[in-house]
């Protein structure tokens, strides 16, 4: 009989948790959660600000109830873990009861990541939202319900995003051009805000190729969402309520900012217990993720992980790593040990009426740094066989290491529904194998006519880049 | 200055012709075609029929004209090849204008298929159509358009195809419930025929997973397509024209049949010439696509070559091969030698609004053959994060190598649009590259909730196939 608590019960620590015990019924299981919520798709926030979804709920896949009654897991939400003692191998909890100490054989520190707020005057205005949980993405959804209320009883002054809509709101602004930048300008678009999207560095998408970010651009500008590049927001200016975002030479009048300015781990709790932290920022963990104190482990937005392409440590936050990781530590736990694989980061983002997707080293700073000889090509290819109807551009991009011919990373768009995410699952194996590009060339891709060329634009892709090689 | 001689101006011959030329202009290239169209998409040809292409024209990605303006190809259409003289190197064409004699230092086989008539009475009958060449394709679809205008100046009797059409025809029947057997049942049903499909053996698209067949099965019902297995179609029967069509134990009328059952390799002019044919019955190549016979490459729908999991010669003609193949002799020819790859027997289908993909080793005799020890499972998974709008299911079936884990072959079938055959990529590259189903479950694969759930359903068969072995 062995106990293993949890500090962390979103993907990470509840895939853990769910595992260990399914597979070991003996094991105790705790789980310590500060919120109310476990379990939730963050991810899926800004579909549920957009409209598409219609409540939170939706969002959770299990209930802290599903999780007691059916997984027989002893989750204690609204419980922060204040302390962790690897010697005695205990943590504290605080809660509004008081504080508890619970003893544990296993331990996992699934505490997540928070949002980066950058130097930014007036952050602290009404009206300035981020969305780094469940809570904040409730807020900002009343925020856009009130909006839309107040401005159908009036005449709408209309912006540029607002010639096609009926009726039009803001305008708003959103500080940080990333996944949630992007997806929120599609959130807040969909509901007639008018919206201005500042990126400090000078694309957006920076995780994505250039081409990519340049693809997307365009077309959050053909969707009428104004981009301002090198635009480093200095001020979120107003009276009690935010009313303009202000950089060196603009001062844009807002009546909403949604900052999304990218995350960071949250490390203190496991730094103050001596577990180390990595040259990330992110706890460190071996293939097991298993930190530098023994029988305790880190998952999910706090940790970092290898990097199947670099073999370095990595940081990159995302869902299904949490998910794979947690699940590989209740294995572990349960008596299996069990690695949960490397990362590729990997990530997918929708913006609009398009799609895009990333995996591997795209960076060439940080490709020769491991040592390789990058270089990039990029080409469009039609997304289905030219004589069937409809269809679009895939534009994919590719790096590899010259010398070798290994890919090393690749970048793909296309219009929504045209396939560039799923069609990254086949760069996702090259990158992980570690194979040629001439090696991918002579994939025997599926083809149809309904769904591709005879030579699927990653082969293409492959093939220009071989032969410039 | 070298000449090469293609036999066969289809996919292999025209990409072979084409990378020759373009790699060493001083290659000379003289391409033979016994019909008048070259590098045709015959995979199109159900989407004209079905009336979604309007000419086929469209079909041609490359005109005979620019072949010899823009490539500098020596194109003979109208002229077939009848003997090989390899101890000579020459070849003999016969034209309308009376036979020549063509010298060559390399020399490409690209033959082609042809349509395996099975031993049914009455196919000579008029209203009997197969689907093998350009020509036939017009055919059929003149057929279709007659059918058309005819029926829409009477009042049709209506059939369960056509319960929900303005107007219908037929009833048709359809021979073979293979790629071309399904696809023109949905070509035929959407031009208002009312559909009867015969199917020798038990279920139809017998290369893909029992269960992708059966759910393909399911979804023609639904589209009022009439199904019949086990059906030994073994007459035509009728006067002039075909009237019905007679199993051991069934008759049904019909106005229209066409004959789907599969092709077989065009081996006769290269096995009187000494070239060897291997035991699939198509001509045996090595990794270069080389025959016995020194500088006589085969490619394409007439040849075998080596299966990247079973490491023996196989024999899957399709599009991408021919094409993938011929492009590599033509770089060897040019200067550069080079493999095209092993294929994966991988392919797509679109049937109605359904779609499908298969690759690898499906079949547990041929499996076993080889020393595996197989095992399958499949998985019905949300092909978008539940919460998502839209979105349905897709399934997954896996078959893998019981005692290493290793993943021999993948079938998936979705709704159209749903991603099945682009989630295909991903069990190509694990099949080619021999990975184990538990390396493929922890492969970083994108997420984001309008593409997948966060496990995309690749992955979850994985963990499923893994837990059960």
């Amino acid at each position: 009989m062995s106990t293993f608590v949890v500090v962390g019960g979103d993907a990470a620590g509840m895939s853990a948790a769910s595992k260990a015990k399914r597979d070991n019924p003996d094991v105790d299981v705790v789980v310590f959660e500060k919120g109310e919520w476990v379990s939730y798709g963050a991810c899926g926030l800004p579909y549920y600000i957009k409209g598409e979804i219609q409540s939170l709920d939706d969002l959770v896949s299990v209930t802290p109830e599903e999780f007691r009654q059916e997984r027989d897991i002893d989750l204690r939400t609204g419980h922060e873990v204040v302390d962790i003692d690897p010697a005695n191998r205990v943590v504290t909890a605080r809660s509004a009861d008081g504080e508890v100490t619970q003893a544990y054989d296993h331990l996992l520190v699934a505490t997540g990541a928070e949002a980066v707020l950058p130097p930014i005057v007036g952050l602290e205005r009404e009206g300035v939202y981020t969305l780094g949980s469940m809570s904040e993405g409730k807020d900002l959804r009343e925020y856009v319900g009130r909006a839309r209320s107040e401005r159908e009883l009036q005449q709408p002054d209309r912006g540029p995003a607002c010639q096609f809509l009926e009726t039009c709101h803001g305008p708003v602004g959103i500080v940080g051009g990333g996944y949630i930048g992007v997806e929120m300008a599609e959130a807040l678009a969909a509901n007639g805000f008018e919206v201005h999207l500042f990126q400090r560095g000078d694309r957006i998408l920076k995780q994505f190729s250039e081409e990519t970010s340049e693809s997307i651009l365009d077309h959050l500008g053909d969707q009428n969402v104004e981009v301002y590049l090198g635009a480093a927001v200095e001020e979120l200016a107003g009276g009690d309520r935010v009313e303009a975002v202000v950089t060196d030479d603009l001062r844009v009048p807002v009546e909403m900012v949604l900052v999304g300015t990218g995350v960071r781990p949250r490390t203190a709790l496991a730094a103050d217990a001596g577990i180390e932290v990595g040259e990330t920022g992110a706890i460190a963990t071996d293939a097991y993720r298993e930190t530098n104190v023994p029988d305790v482990y880190a998952a999910g937005d706090c940790a970092e992980a290898e990097h199947v392409v670099t073999g370095e440590p990595a940081y990159v936050p995302l869902a299904l790593t949490a998910n794979r990781h947690g699940r590989a530590i209740g294995q572990t736990v349960a008596g299996t040990p069990t690695k949960g694989g490397g990362i590729a980061g990997t990530a997918a983002v929708k913006a609009f009426e398009m799609e895009a997707a990333r995996t591997g080293v795209l960076d060439d700073a940080l490709a020769r740094e491991v040592g390789f000889d990058p270089m990039t090509a990029t080409i469009e290819a039609k997304s289905r066989a030219g004589y069937y109807p409809g269809g679009g551009t895939v534009q994919v991009t590719l790096t590899v290491d010259r010398p070798t011919g290994r890919v090393l990373g690749g970048s793909l768009a296309s219009e929504f529904g045209e396939g560039a995410v799923h069609r990254s699952h086949a760069l996702v194996g090259a990158v992980t194998e570690g194979i040629t590009v001439e090696e991918l060339s002579n994939y025997d891709l599926a083809y149809a006519p309904p769904f591709n060329t005879t030579w699927d634009p990653v082969l293409t892709a492959a093939k220009v880049v071989e032969g410039k090689r």
